[in-house]
């Protein structure tokens, strides 16, 4: 049961925000310019970062809905989003989405653990900095979704089918379309 | 230096969402919502609670500007800002305030430490869930805003007069009204 009273029939995150609107706004405009917005990284690669963070945080319902994202990105590939989280560096990724998967490995402990040289092989392998930012704050910002969805013990459903289904949606429509089903109207929101 | 090529003459994360204005606008709207617009708990509580966080994950320039915004909040009291972070369970701060900071360093560890025994000494203490909610999503975004300013590795000036009078103005402003000294106007920045 979550810590508050979030509305029912919601879950993870989407209770969370639909409790508070006026943080659930920017919180979807962020993760739309990250992880949906066009951009040199295919939101298929953004996503296994958002996955991957969120494996290593633990956090079973940002992990399932963003890998399902992920999976959605990449022509339903779900043995790929298992590979990078169990062992990246031997899925069938990019050498630079690996560099970058390292650099948000270590943004997840803590900012101060990237280092000089994790950033040189990141850009030895085709990183641009726009890419290396993007990768460290999309690393930074599911360190903050995991412990917002976690630390309300918001309901986290274990049935993966319907991540799947709503997986698909996302990728297509994007955060702030699909977040206008169970968020009130932007007027009321204020 | 940066790990990436920052706007020069910006410190810690005005350089970073000076470089990505798209990001920028929600990372300010969200932190506007949650410590400067309105709300039951004080905005010097609310940064206290943010500041306690950025502490606790050791970011030199979150855990200053954020002190220094308290103290403009808390009549330039310094000194409590400075026991909240050393000592908080026996600073001159309310029962609840303690109870939310308990809660607030849950969150830094992560989601799952949360306890319900947490949330219930709250709201034993008054807490609304307005307010659980609240601090839970500070100290989830300041684990976010903390891990962008190190994995950046971003200039985080060591004189803190210059973070007081920052503190003053952001106080005063809010977030947002200051971000337009530094950010393209928002038609450019789309």
């Amino acid at each position: 049961m979550p810590h508050i009273a979030l509305p029912q029939g919601l879950p993870g995150i989407r209770a969370a925000m639909a409790f508070r609107p006026e943080t659930a706004k920017p919180l979807n405009e962020l993760v739309e310019v990250l992880l949906h917005n066009p951009n040199t990284l295919a939101p298929g690669e953004r996503e296994l970062i958002a996955t991957y963070v969120s494996y290593l945080n633990d956090c079973f319902y940002c992990q399932t809905i963003h890998g399902a994202i992920a999976a959605a990105n990449l022509n339903g590939d779900e043995e790929l989003v298992k590979r990078v989280k169990a062992d990246f560096q031997h899925a069938d990724i990019s050498a630079k989405l690996k560099a970058l998967l390292v650099i948000a490995a270590k943004v997840q402990k803590g900012g101060k653990h990237v280092t000089a040289a994790d950033v040189a092989s990141a850009r030895d392998h085709g990183a641009t900095d726009l890419e290396i930012h993007d990768t460290v704050l999309i690393a930074a910002a599911f360190c903050m979704y995991n412990r917002y969805v976690d630390g309300l013990d918001t309901v986290q459903p274990r049935d993966e089918a319907a991540y799947i289904e709503r997986g698909k949606q996302v990728a297509r429509e994007g955060y702030v379309a699909v977040s206008k089903s169970y968020l009130p109207a932007e007027k009321e929101a204020r």
